[in-house]
């Protein structure tokens, strides 16, 4: 027995068509008319879209920062993505000093089994490196269906990355089929800046903006690209944010340089005037990259359309006002570094992207959700709407309008960085697997249901 | 009774997956698996790809040039594209001076009807402009589906026109919805150049393309995107060929413009030092712009992968060596402009940029089919492998290799440009609307079955 | 017997040092301590500097435009440069359709004979161009001392010229010896925007600036680039004013053009708000190109700063608000182009250039007379302070202060469009060919003392 | 009593004139004609060219490396110096770890002292910081003479500081007046490579040059840029190399960034062919950053005649072939990084650049003399020709030429990297603060009369 979703408007990164569509099992086994059998479930779904399953590859749950843990584990955070059209998350397995690789996968399993409402996948965040690290690199990528690492060039001190070591993990990359992910400012200067604002008593909320400036992440983006220019590796740069870095990107990409570039709904929708909001209110968009100027926004949207940027994911990192980001109120310094937003990031790019003309429906699946399965090793099976393809299927109602608000959105989190953000369009209906999770926008009762993904390789297909 | 291919793997600009796919009437009705009506016909394509029909967006089929026509008419030409994988193809019907819009697309069609085994729309080229070319402008968009319309800066005296005409067509077109196309190397540079060239005796082939220099291609180039800025009109440019010029729509690209880059297979694969064969020979490939340098191939080739080329194109507009291109023997500035090319662009682009690595082969079906649809006002009718889409479909078996030779070809002229190359992959079968025309090979004896195309406009869906 | 300058600080484009200095006859005879002949007159400058006579490339005196005539002729014109500290003007004589380069010639002879306070060369401003054209253009360079040509890329249908011209006056000057001189603004552009806003019945002041937007100069200025560079022809650009023609010219030079760019006071200190003055104040700053954005002025400051800007002229064109600037009441199109200037040159300049420290001083004498000197066929005659070259001194107190306004200036216009400007710095003495002209801030009364300069071809040195 | 060299052209950064010229004492005290003084001796220089005399700011003379220590010390250094028409050398002091600033300065004031031919001052290369080495830093600004500061970004593990250590001590120099310059080379880059390479086997000289590709070098400059421009502080990048590093320099500048860009000969005019010489010849050319490409050289060439690099220096480091070069006869890595050059500096610039048109004979002593007198705080008392200046006098035969071999030169090393180059125009006389020390080509018997040179801060005039 199948289901049937019948009357949408089909839509991938490449088309656009109304047909209708079967699915049987956990994937999709026809598109058409008269594809319907006997024993089917029909959905009627005309007037909506059919999008693939979002998958957010940015993701922070259940992550310890300083003295405290984010707000959003694996059980709350998944759940609002799903409401939100997002099928598929991969979060950040982080290794802490002093931690073999394994022990933080472990322990990323544990915080993850059991408890995410969609499928899901781990990058590994690498903060310290030797010869072990390497080796056990390898294994990730073969053995555990990790096919991508994370290392920062921010975060003297505590995670960031010499330039030895980048280039040892981007050498390896190149053998072992990992995508090297990177977080592009120059720790060196943001604490300079930082040390030098603190020591002049600069301590509000909009001193985080002023320390963090565009330039720390030029120059740590240009510098990225010259080393995986030089090791011949890929590279796929996390949350880029600004007019020059972007520039960067493609420069290098018609260079030739296989360089992919990540932004977020926060860094297309909000500016950094929001860093000087009465009393502490700035603390609320505390995050690295900081926000920027409209003039940066303008790019970004303008990197999407022209298809430089390849995807958009939220960094999902969300800390309580109170309690939380009120640990820097003495010092910006020590406010928690994060904003929530994996609930919104379908509904945010498809208001002010593709209702407002930014960008076009299928940019919209390809940034969603195309490109990074494709990116992260997932793809055919996430990611698009094919026949064989896993069921993760979007119904999405255009008509549908709605206002963002802190007490009606379902992150664990006392504020949201959107308040107040008309939508329009929203995840009615969300298959995961064939299975339907959500029914007329309310998450089904069956409790968690997302498996692990195992990813392939960088640039394996099927 | 449709018509079932079974076994193949489907490949759209966003897909790749194994599946059946059906066609009924001249349309794709179904794909998946568990599709097969009752009496339907199944063909087995096991191991094969399913590309969309190839489109060739520009051609010069039975184009009077000088004292001559092109050696290729609409029959000869495509049939020669249908064997090559090309299903559709858009022609430049050419308003000569004094010729009202009206005229000229009487007389394509009088060329084309009947006598065209592939789908073909035509572009409209104008030479001369006035307001009552202006309305015809609207006209043609509106009622006869002729939706972009061509200029050019170069040929000056000839075709050429000033700033000033392309500027009121680009504000015309953001009203009626027509894409200005437009050859863009600078007309009075190439003129001086040539008048100085053939002063000093210069008169063999080569002196074509040191008459027509990448300066003269960068400075069109960036002309043409500074008015279609200042008009906000999108604007597309055809046979990019150059380094600088590339860079000039990459920039304008993450400026915001709406600016689309087209090249060929011959910029690509072929480069000046041709033009330094013995005796006559480079005139062989004597075409504006000319050939350029290996660097400039590297740098389309980066183009293509970094998706910030939209098109790839063949220009075809073939003159025999033998009567035709010798009418230059004296003089290189009389020899025919143009070379052949529409049979082999599928083959040419597979085998030197997707089995070589260099592109992917979503992006080969993105350069070949979805972006000339989707930008030529075909999508999704045209362009793809999508349920409700005209089933333009061919049989790729990327097992067979060949050779390319002159003797064996069926564009029918005496030469090709690409002589002695080799080429994995062959369109095994085609099939047109439903129609198998290809068939192990060969074309199949109905005839031409080619229909005329109305095009919509520029940025309409659906 | 000779004159000494006594304890005065010399500055040059290179040096900065103290000595005395000695004029006889007309020329410099030596510089350094011990340097006094018996009879000599000794003039003491302790506390001030010594700068070479300003030389302003870019005047326009008594211009015939439209039915009217600038304000000012050469004797106002060149009083108010002198008082200024400027010594030498070059003026653009202009051929107006229909006339000979000889006529147009006579005709500014006549115009400047016996009535110019500074030495004064001409350019020549050719608007139409023929074979005979040509022929002259050679003869005012070797013959008439007329070294430097100027065309028109704006100004459709009056002054403008096609490429092809541009292209056939490019390839003589590397004949003969002259230097092109471009205004770059896109007339066809400019022409179709002008059009459409009288269209829409916007008639005020400001809409001369969003008819003339940075786009065209960028256009135009890439295109005369490209021009240059393909004929391997120098070139200079007249009043650049934006980023984009900026970041243009410095490109080129980096690839090797021998391109040359000129600002003036207007675009540095001056910004596009004040074309929203109260009613039709705007008229006042109605100029071709427009003031542009503070955006704009902060790169050309750094442009001059880091030397890839040559020379900064006035553009002076002067008309009265009242009556002249008047005729544009109904219609900005009609408001005489131009703004005075040549008076202030030097004073605004050294004040918000060098006493605000955005550029050296050493720049200050290199731009508005070493480098105007040079590339004008004038060095060393003009242009510096060195033995054996006009003795044009200008004595600068460093220390007196002064308001700009109107009716204190000696510019023969009703208006100034730097009222209220403060300036440090003041030419209190000036020599012209060993002759004192300026005397504590006064004209001497011995009436009009310049001559014709016989200026030699560009790169022509001694 | 004086001297009076009569006859000759003065050429300055500015200017070119024919007049006496005076010394008395130290100092030019006079230039004109009638300066002639009763007791003054007079050398008769007609037909020759007075350039200010050489200032040489990057050497490194008796410099201890790994095991050896440079063939040059500052006996046989200067004196070759001296000979080519340098009159002033910078040298680089050098903290090795451990060392106290002041020791390391000690160290080369008792290498120099009572040797040195030329007049001489030293930068300070420093390895290693902390808050001492920044006090001391200001104390060598203040009391030492010692106004500039060398950091390495290259040699891993030896020389190399992070880039936080770079950022205090821009920060530092800011306030204490120091001019930061920096050797720009990605030294973890290197050091990878440099593994890989030796791993591989690859160990004969042409390996040098593919283990420090451009792009490590564009890496670190584009780096260098950016901290500085965050610190809003100047900076000197010594020896670039590469296009992309001037381009990053270029696009600095106009962005208002204060950076300053050196080359040198060998860059100019030596390419990496030669490291492809028999044998261990490519041992002969092993310098960092080493031998680029002719299109580099090309690159060069522009920057230097567009005023976008800012001095030629030589960065003399030599080591004879045998006994030292060879020590890498196994390992490219072993073999000691310089080359000789201080010789010939003025000689080949003279040739390649004015000789052959590329440059402007003011370019050619802004670029020898003038600028690096005004980086490094020598100006106006050295770099010029002017009254008060230090009488450092070039008399320069242009009519003389030479060949460059080995036997003749006088630097005291095994070989020369110009063997056979030819020359236009020697030094005949050299001038040493009013002292004659070369004598038509010979130096004079009086032994090293150099002193030592307090440096003014960065950006002090007079």
């Amino acid at each position: 027995m199948g289901i049937v979703l019948s009357g949408g408007t089909i839509v991938t990164a490449a088309d656009y068509y109304q047909a209708d569509l079967r699915m049987e099992g956990e994937q999709i086994t026809a598109i058409g008319h008269g594809i319907r059998q006997g024993s089917d479930q029909v959905l009627t779904v005309e007037g909506c879209f059919l999008f693939p399953g979002g998958i957010d590859p940015h993701t922070h749950f259940d992550l310890p920062v300083g003295q405290t843990v984010t707000a959003d584990d694996f059980a709350s955070g998944t759940k609002a993505a799903l409401l939100g059209g997002t099928t598929t998350i991969i979060d950040f397995a982080t290794q802490f000093k002093g931690e073999t690789l394994a022990l933080a996968l472990a322990n990323w399993h544990a915080k993850a089994g059991g408890k995410s409402y969609t499928d899901y996948g781990f990058h590994m965040a690498i903060t310290e490196w030797n010869d072990r690290i390497a080796r056990e690199m390898d294994r990730l990528v073969q053995e555990e269906g990790v096919s991508s690492f994370k290392f920062y060039l921010a975060y003297k001190n505590l995670l960031q990355v010499d330039d030895g070591v980048l280039l040892e993990a981007l050498g390896r990359s190149k053998e072992n089929g990992a995508l090297i992910c990177l977080h592009c400012e120059n720790g060196d200067l943001v604490q300079r800046l930082v040390k030098d604002a603190l020591a002049q008593g600069n301590r509000a909320p909009f001193h985080h903006a002023l320390t963090r400036p565009s330039v720390a992440e030029r120059e740590a983006t240009a510098r990225a690209i010259s080393l995986a220019e030089a090791a011949q590796a890929p590279l796929y740069i996390v949350h880029l944010t600004c007019r020059e870095a972007l520039q960067g990107v493609v420069d290098a990409k018609v260079r030739g340089v296989e360089v992919f570039g990540e932004t977020c709904p926060q860094y297309l929708l909000l500016d950094s005037s929001l860093y000087q909001g009465e009393g502490f209110e700035g603390a609320k968009y505390v995050m690295s990259p900081p926000l920027r100027s409209p003039h940066d926004q303008e790019a970004l949207w303008h990197g999407l359309r022209a298809g430089v940027l390849d995807t958009v994911a939220t960094d999902h990192c969300s800390f309580n006002y109170r309690g939380q980001k009120e640990l820097g109120l003495e010092d910006f310094s020590k406010i928690p570094n994060g904003i929530p937003g994996v609930e919104h990031r379908m509904g945010l790019l498809y208001t002010y992207g593709v209702a407002s003309g930014k960008i076009g429906i299928n940019q919209f699946v390809a940034l969603t959700a195309t490109k990074p399965a494709q990116l992260f090793g997932l793809f055919p099976r996430k990611g698009t709407i094919a026949v064989g393809s896993d069921a993760d299927i979007v119904v999405w109602d255009p008509w549908a309008t709605s206002v963002i608000t802190a007490p009606t959105q379902h992150q664990r989190v006392d504020y949201t960085p959107y308040e107040g953000f008309r939508q329009i369009g929203t995840a009615v209906h969300v298959f995961l697997r064939g299975r339907q999770v959500v029914c007329a926008g309310k998450i089904s009762e069956e409790g968690p249901g997302g498996v692990y993904l195992h990813r392939k390789p960088f640039g394996k297909r099927g």
